[in-house]
């Protein structure tokens, strides 16, 4: 089974083209996960504008990714001192994907900024409201597997464990509070980089499962990723919560944490609300 | 003076290309305002789309925008049934501005959404966590004047009234909150479109002033704007939030309500922690 780093890889295909592929078992019911396909345009946008990591990026969803070869497209519209700015634009053989624009940088390690001495320079200035969500142990959590009546994500390339609280709408039970919180860690360990963070904040079921009853295809149309810290190696704690469900719309916000305690992603998309 | 309508105005100049420009008085200290600057862009979306709204609006700033010609090009990549994809570059004569990434499409009117038979409808689902800050009325609010050490927003185009307890910055008394809350509207009481809330995601001074001691520039990275719907005319109630400032970054978090008592927008921009 190829690894993550392999799966999101491009290649150079002509002059600001690319060349990767979306492979089979990174989709849920045969659409391709959001994340995975960003983590792919993504991989695009760092080696286009030569920088390290991605720092903000948004997506738009314009077709379902289906398993098969996909060139992307970049221009790069600034390249300064500290960010690099660029769009892309993810084609399937017969058809755009995904629109985005991202800005790229080179991020601290999640250790960095708690030195002592960081708090005396101003740009060292910290304030976190909250904290990583409190799970239960993994091994206490709830393993997303295949029921007939909901398909498992990613066929085993991702470990996604529930908390048990946000579990029960997988057996018909929601909880009526629109929360998903759990652990993410790819499968076989291999160490997430700050393209995966990409896939840990769509990889969760969408909130509004457990707000109503059936599951149902809730279609992102935009998802903006903001990028804090390169993640210390290990389980990420997740939270996804949805505060408004208007006219037809919800937001999906998430944070990320990984195991130093530190916020290492953000991310906010807008989908629609399931018509069924 | 030139009402918003006109200030943000584009018109064809080319395939592909569209002609406006940056007018004075919509700056800070002589940097355009970034909603203003998103406005003017997604103008342009919005023509080439053809669509009437913006839905969901990403712009990474650039350079700062200064008074004068600017032009805009375009490149549609989706035109779907209910919604349309475009990007967007804004371009002062010497340098590129902005760059966008939008969809567009068509939004219910505030009031459409709150009929009783919306219930019976699946898409018709909804869910409020949260209703609009809590604020005196405007005359009892802080209006945002010059200072000498605070220049104040968009020199007379825009009406905002501070919450007395979020405007203690501009007097060197930082409430120790990152919170912002306010009124508002267009001077001259202009009817706001979905465009022109654009400027209101981003007209408030940066929570980070009441956080901190000395207002400083906060450089905006990125910012990302979701219109839910078409506000009704009058002032709108403004509550922008920052959890978490960490890694030289902060996220602001805003929501924007209308007279009805219904959620219009949400926005979140990455900004620069100071360095002062």
């Amino acid at each position: 089974m190829e690894t993550f780093a392999e799966a999101s890889a491009v290649r150079p295909a002509g002059p600001d083209v690319w060349g990767g592929a979306i492979q089979p078992g990174w989709d849920i019911a045969g659409n391709a996960n959001g994340g995975y396909l960003m983590a792919i345009g993504t991989r695009a946008l760092i080696a286009s504008t030569g920088r390290a990591d991605p720092v903000s990026v948004t997506a738009h969803f314009l077709a379902p990714g289906k398993p098969g070869p996909v060139s992307v497209r970049t221009a790069v519209v600034k390249e300064g001192k500290r960010f690099a700015t660029a769009t892309a634009l993810l084609r399937a053989t017969d058809r755009p994907v995904l629109s985005l624009v991202g800005s790229t940088g080179e991020l601290d390690r999640t250790g960095d900024h708690q030195r002592p001495e960081d708090n005396d320079r101003p740009e060292g200035y910290e304030l976190v409201d909250s904290g990583p969500p409190d799970l239960p142990p993994p091994d206490e959590c709830f393993a997303l597997v295949a029921t007939d009546t909901f398909p498992p994500p990613f066929m085993g390339h991702v470990d996604l464990r529930l908390h048990p609280d946000d579990a029960g709408f997988a057996r018909g039970e929601a909880s009526g509070r629109p929360l998903m919180r759990g652990w993410f860690r790819f499968a076989g360990g291999e160490p997430i980089d700050t393209v995966g963070l990409l896939v840990a904040v769509d990889a969760f079921p969408p909130t509004i499962f457990n707000a109503r009853q059936a599951p149902a295809w809730t279609p992102t149309l935009e998802l903006t990723a903001h990028i804090r810290a390169r993640p210390d190696p290990g389980w990420l704690r997740c939270r996804f919560a949805t505060r408004f469900v208007t006219g037809g719309f919800l937001e999906e916000d998430g944070e990320i944490w990984d195991g130093s305690d530190r916020l290492v992603a953000q991310s906010r998309q807008l989908a629609l609300v399931p018509r069924h």
